[in-house]
């Protein structure tokens, strides 16, 4: 059975993300419509980029990926499909899949050109969905486009390093839902330049000298429970999908803050690595 | 399959919804649940209503669409079933279903009257999925209720007009995740009245002389992506369901504003259109 | 087919239940997935406690319910699968399983031990997902779990009653989407107590004479309804989990308010009740 996975600023609200499940349930009887996220921040492509990078590789593949944020067609913004890593995409060229296609080359790419037949101010619902379908019914890229070879690139997207690598200049990529902050600065690149040398993480006023493995490893679990003070201590971690992140232990937005809103740390601020000589 | 929609303002945090699933899923082996929206504003009939019309032609016939909008039942508020379109819709009879019966005749519509059988404060748990279900396995809607030929109106859906056919008055219905202001004032309505003259539509302080077909025809494609200043502009669309929006290009309420911050336009603000002599 | 429900802390935005969704249609290709929440306030157990059992009942036997709060395993923090109810639960050893486990004996309670297996900072997606398909497939829990006997209890479960029974102390223990404060006090140790003597409730300055049994029941219906002034009046009802909750009459947070808001009310607030002699 076909999966079609849905990524868009659509929200929890408006009848739009309703609209699109009714529309390819009516075109496939046989099809599970599973929901990543409706709630990324309005037109913010790097955010869409971030989170659909990071759940399409655990659905089987196969799975056709609509990604629906700013994607009206004008001349600036066309409409493409993308075969990668035996996953479809359809989206608007607009840099969403500039980090999937940085780190696994494409199979292929075709513009979607079907519009000429279908006039719409709702392109995910008349014309998204329909190449979503017409995959799904195991069709080929090339009968809904023609194929292309280039993608628009996103930015801020690849840390700075300097010449004598003692430096890496990274940005916050995205805040989470518990106010934690990603960074564009990746394990494995991480330790490529470290080359295992101690290191200073600066954010703002805030310095780290440490990455922990995962959250907890802040607390010593030899102090009793009811005499320790670890909540609401900030800390870096490799994240779950190997992104340096700055987080607050058990952090809550509407009540002790988070990463994000004790720090100040706001979407493409920079976060600076030192590295010992 | 049988496909039931669920659109209520139960919001996304609480059991509500779960529980309403997992009632469905414990009366049918085979069926698919749809979400269409739990962010309803608690008790807005009026954005339920607009909500549902929008979502419900996009589905297969037949499908059965459970509205949980101020339905606890009372000698004010009693329970509807309505057969439409080909489709079911299942709420309390307070408006929700007076938009879409204003525009498409009900075939039938039932007063639901199983309730002498269920004492509940939960009726869409314990009501509404049983209602759904009935009609899922094929049962008619007779069976729950009796016939009935009206139902209760709903306010501020019909835009107001001078005799003289000159100016439109009409009003905010909507306001979606963009924070777009969506009218009660429809494309055909608008141009039945407006016979190719030329207007004024005033919002407040606001002033517009054109209504897009989209939102990037705001855009001058021609001047260089950099020189562009289009972001955060005010204009007039009608949206993809055919009402008349007044937004802003690109619009964030976290970040740039929208149409409904910017120019402080709420629910029921009235939007007004002047013809020309 | 098996139901899998998600529960968790995750919020709307972020890639983790997309990532565990796929993970889960990867390993079966005939599963329903149900969402039930994923808006729990971040690490609050007692929360998660109250949705969980609140919506666990209306799935059919056999479903199998993942919750995935504070679920970082270490030394204080052993993830569980509980049989009870005939149904199953993956969760952390956390306190979330105490309420439901405070009503219904556990069939058998083991404490997972595949982790040796696996190395993660995502266990939800890594751990849980594993076990949930485990037991979907037909799986006994001692093949990835030990028994135990005993589970972490949860704070301000059950309220305080004084030694001649003439007064309980009850706490917040949810608060709603309407606002709506919910407090520990069920009907049925309430109507034990109680024996039938009138009683006055106080929540702050705040005291209340009655126990309705829906909403609408503070609205006198021979008052025309232009005359009324219902909106916005406050109240206690048993809601629909039996649970007691002081209410606002139509509140909207957005708008008029709500019980929590305009009354003060929070989390673990106190609510007294005293029996008259």
């Amino acid at each position: 059975m076909a999966i079609i996975t849905l990524t868009t600023d659509f929200g929890e609200k408006d009848h739009f993300v309703g609209a699109i499940k009714g529309s390819i349930y009516s075109e496939l009887e046989d099809v599970k419509i599973v929901d990543i996220s409706h709630s990324v921040s309005p037109f913010n492509v790097l955010e869409a980029a971030y989170i659909i990078q990071n759940a399409y590789k655990s659905f089987p593949k196969g799975s056709i990926h609509l990604i629906g944020i700013d994607s009206e067609l004008n001349p600036d913004n066309k409409h493409i499909a993308v075969n990668l890593d035996e996953h479809y995409f359809i989206c608007a060229n607009n840099g969403i899949m500039s980090m999937i296609c940085n780190e696994i080359a494409a199979e292929k790419i075709v513009e979607i050109n079907i519009h000429d037949k279908i006039e719409t101010n709702f392109p995910v619902l008349d014309v998204f969905v329909k190449v979503a379908c017409h995959i799904a019914r195991g069709g080929t890229l090339e009968v809904v486009g023609k194929v292309i070879s280039n993608i628009k690139p996103i930015k801020n997207m690849i840390p700075f390093i300097n010449d004598e690598q003692s430096q890496i200049i990274g940005n916050v990529i995205y805040i989470d839902n518990y106010g934690n902050v990603v960074t564009n600065i990746r394990r494995k690149f991480f330790e490529q330049i470290q080359k295992g040398r101690s290191f200073e993480i600066s954010a703002r006023s805030y310095k780290f000298k440490d990455i922990y493995k995962k959250y907890s490893d802040i607390v010593n679990f030899e102090v009793p429970e009811e005499d320790r003070q670890d909540e609401g201590r900030g800390l870096v971690v490799f994240n779950s999908s190997d992104y340096l992140e700055i987080a607050i232990y058990k952090s809550d937005l509407a009540t002790v803050g988070s990463a994000s809103s004790l720090m100040g740390l706001q979407m493409r601020d920079t976060v600076t690595i030192n590295f010992a000589k």
